[in-house]
């Protein structure tokens, strides 16, 4: 039982002061901002934005060099020399997984990210090595940050034998998603991957993550039959695409009505938002119902060394790839940053009466000036300051 | 004269450790290494990357709004509700354009820019007031920035009668370049247009700098226009086309032959790298010997809240524009941000013996590692320390 203190003189989402109680690492009054003297164990909030935290919605932590020395990029110009390449880089890499997941991890916290989901290779080879280091991690960091897994068959499923059984056993030992990927593109068999990855899911009661690079009327397709398969196996609020570029390659028209459906499923999508390809058109899914959230993808990894984990950066580059320019639009912005990616996790959000007291602290006017100016923030957890000016307080590495 | 002083144990370019001597401002010498233990006056580079500064191509000092309260875009949809939004916002600011301008070249020099070209807007409304306080802006900055001026028509020049005359007074004053914009989508009159340009640029032997945002064909006819006057008038390395959206619209091999006389006659390419629309394609342009730099455009003002003036995050942007991976790739775009831009502007740049002693340390090992982290960087203008951790030493405000 901690001591009970007041979080003094905040601007919740930008609207006037107000005052939090924080008892036992939980909000438990609100109040309009006081005149009284702070008490010396108030929180002094200095009149600064009191946001959620950030989600991080997309990452592979297991695959990262963060916090390595730099190293150029070595991969071979097709995707089969990608996936070579990285297997090589990895296995010269001398840092330990935990090393390398747990420095990345890290840098997420003290950007504020309290919520994040983590795709995790399985494969043949390696069996569930990655699985079993990224279940310890998040152990390892249990009180400061709420870590998610999706076992992802990187490699193929269906195309791939021993994976299925692989998934599995992830789902055994607690994993809570269900991966899949171009179940045309990759495994050539789509409803063979959508069936067992369902079934998978349905059997554990677990959420499905589908990564879905393939394009334009390929892509929409499988969008149309994961769709199907969601309504037939009532995952409704528990499915999330990620990329679906495919859908910014079409015309609204042929777009609306599947976008109609994945609304009414609570099917959410993430997108990265990226600049080189079509993305997702965010404003006018937003507008349509649909739930788009934001993650980073790799993170200085052998496939690119871009990103930095900072998701208040990835909601500019969001603002950067529409032209966002109003407060409206920036705040949905930060948004996808923060609250759909909480909605697509299925995790609790927000400032309400007896939610633990996780929350940021930023010198700025608004949510719109949040993700233009991208300061520096303070990161609380159950009322308590664990990052400042990007700095995770207290490393664990 | 001041005392001569080494710069130790810096990497040019990620280049091995060298020493770099400055007196008076300039560099002197340059050698390996030396293990000498550190004198009193030498600068200890501590094994950093050592790089020429960060060159800012084209941005609108005259429109920012930076330092003041945030402002929420107001401007309707239209074009022409732009343009008049953003009178009205900048009569209604209180603060002078001194102040505002200088808010934001003091911190495009703290990000570590020390040459950059200004648009300035003249109008037969306000006449050359904007003019006239970005030369008092250059005279107040002169020994930290070379600041670098072109006379813009923002509200069209043929189709506004006045502009003309107040392009040649500002000539007359001592502006630097001519510019011009959508000879076609806002003059209506191309030629005309170019006309006009290329014989006061000429008159003058002042440099050009155009605008065009018009699109596909429409913008690649303009282009070869451009390359037909620059010919004409010998403006051989003085002309720059300022986003040039339509080369990236348009098959290479369209491109291709408009890129060869681009190149042939040294007329350089300007753009911001937005993620919203059609870019040059960097580097197939690049592959032709096409010079194309970067430039920020408009930050924090009436037309969008986007934007730092940190160069290395315009270089980060288009290496996220175009996925670039590999540390050439990265360095390429770092060069855009850098040496392409001092190229476009006629400036000189680097650390020949007799140059300032104008540079940039940055705690990472490659230019790879810079423009994906976008490090504080330390900042010197002859020889002399000016600019730390993202912060001038000495406001001028």
């Amino acid at each position: 039982m901690s001591h009970p203190r007041w979080l003094r003189n905040i601007r919740p989402y930008g609207a006037p002061a107000e005052d939090l109680l924080i008892e036992n690492g939980r909000f438990t009054q609100r109040r309009q901002a006081s005149s009284a003297p702070l008490a010396a164990t108030d929180i002094d909030g200095q009149h600064q934005l009191l946001t959620a935290p950030l989600v991080e919605s997309h990452v592979h932590l297991d695959k990262t060099l963060y916090g390595q020395p730099w190293r150029p990029n070595s991969a071979g110009p097709t995707l089969k020399d990608y996936i070579s390449n990285e297997r090589r880089v990895l296995r010269e890499v001398q840092a330990p997984i935990a090393e390398r997941a747990g420095a990345l991890l890290e840098n997420c916290i003290a950007r504020g990210s309290l919520t994040l989901r983590c795709h995790v290779d399985i494969d043949p080879e390696f069996g569930l090595r990655h699985v079993e280091a990224m279940q310890q991690l998040r152990e390892r960091y249990r009180d400061l940050i709420d870590l998610q897994l999706v076992v992802f068959p990187q490699t193929g499923l269906i195309s791939r034998p021993g994976t299925a059984g692989l998934m599995r056993e992830a789902m055994a030992l607690g994993v809570e998603n269900v991966g899949g990927l171009d179940p045309c593109g990759i495994d050539n068999d789509p409803i063979a991957q959508l069936d067992f990855v369902f079934k998978l899911a349905s059997e554990f009661q677990r959420g499905v993550d589908i990564h879905l690079h393939d394009k334009g009327e390929l892509g929409l397709w499988q969008i149309a039959r994961i769709v199907d398969y969601t309504e037939r196996f009532g995952l409704h609020n528990r499915v999330m695409i990620s990329h679906a570029y495919c859908l910014g390659m079409l015309p609204w028209s042929q777009v609306r009505p599947v976008a109609e459906r994945l609304a009414a499923l609570g099917i959410s999508l993430m997108s990265s938002a990226p600049a080189d390809c079509a993305v997702p058109p965010f404003l006018a899914l937003r507008e349509a119902g649909v739930n788009v959230c934001l993650g980073s993808d790799g993170i200085r990894d052998a496939w690119s060394p871009m990103g930095n984990g900072d998701m208040l950066e990835r909601a500019m580059l969001l603002a950067f790839r529409f032209d966002l320019a109003k407060d409206e639009e920036l705040a949905a912005a930060f948004d996808a940053a923060s609250l759909n990616g909480a909605r697509a996790l299925g995790v609790e959000h927000g400032f309400d009466i007896g939610r633990p007291a996780d929350f940021l602290l930023m010198p700025v006017e608004t949510l719109g000036e949040a993700v233009v100016a991208r300061p520096p923030r303070e990161v609380y957890r159950g009322g308590e300051l664990i990052a400042s000016g990007g700095r995770l307080l207290g490393s664990r590495l």
